[in-house]
């Protein structure tokens, strides 16, 4: 599988498809309504340069992105966020998902980020393993506050 | 207390306060030499427009600060996140820190966010208290990955 696939950074033109594959995990996480930011949404951060994305394709289409940006930890420093990883439910356990991952924490650490970070579900114990696996540290002692206008 | 406290964007000059109140948090978090991050990684991530932060003052001094940069939600678009939020330990239940944490909600709704979200420790009751009353949601089922370089 691997040696067909290929990452790359996203274009605008594929913002579309990056989208539905956000949709497709929502889904997964059982939040079926909860992606509310539209297309025009997707293309202003994009556009802006708020957002950067990798994609893997094969050679018929995309199967799997991480979208990420910069942000800054004030104990460590400038930091990559990544805020969503997806890989198409067909085409996981391939070594995709690695793939997409690594190509992710290669470019944090050439943009001179000191660390990168991210959430998993607690129930999610595949995700959480994969992680491991990777050499993270899962920290389980943060909760979310958030107000949504 | 309130009416002596005033809010304003911090500039330059304010960083080397700004990141002593950082080391101030770390301590009451039970971390003191989680503080990696030099003045210089401060000025570089100021200057190039990464991070904005609000401070709150006396007619003396700075008593608090929160640090904030957008971000974007994947699931609802642009979003605030405010990485650090402090006030200092004698400026505590004055009122200050909801000068603050107000002012930088509004910033998040004037410029476009569709939420602010941050994160707080779970044996912190106080600041959990605090920001249920301020209307938050708080999310207990996500972990934090984090791969440092």
């Amino acid at each position: 599988m691997d040696n067909k696939i290929r990452i790359r950074f996203a274009e605008s033109t594929d913002l579309e498809v990056i989208r539905a594959l956000v949709v497709e995990l929502a889904i997964f996480e059982k939040e079926p309504d909860a992606v509310l930011a539209t297309l025009n949404d997707y293309q202003e951060a994009f556009n802006s340069g708020l957002i950067t994305v990798f994609v893997a394709e094969t050679a018929d289409e995309i199967v799997g992105m991480t979208l990420f940006y910069d942000t800054f930890s004030t104990w460590k420093g400038k930091m990559l966020y990544m805020e969503d990883f997806v890989v198409k439910e067909a085409y996981r356990s391939k070594g995709v998902g690695k793939l997409l991952f690594d190509k992710t924490l290669a470019y944090a650490q050439e943009s001179g980020c000191k660390l990168m970070k991210w959430q998993v579900l607690d129930w999610n114990e595949g995700a959480v393993k994969f992680y491991e696996r990777e050499g993270a540290t899962i920290e389980k002692g943060w909760w979310n506050g958030k107000i949504v206008f």
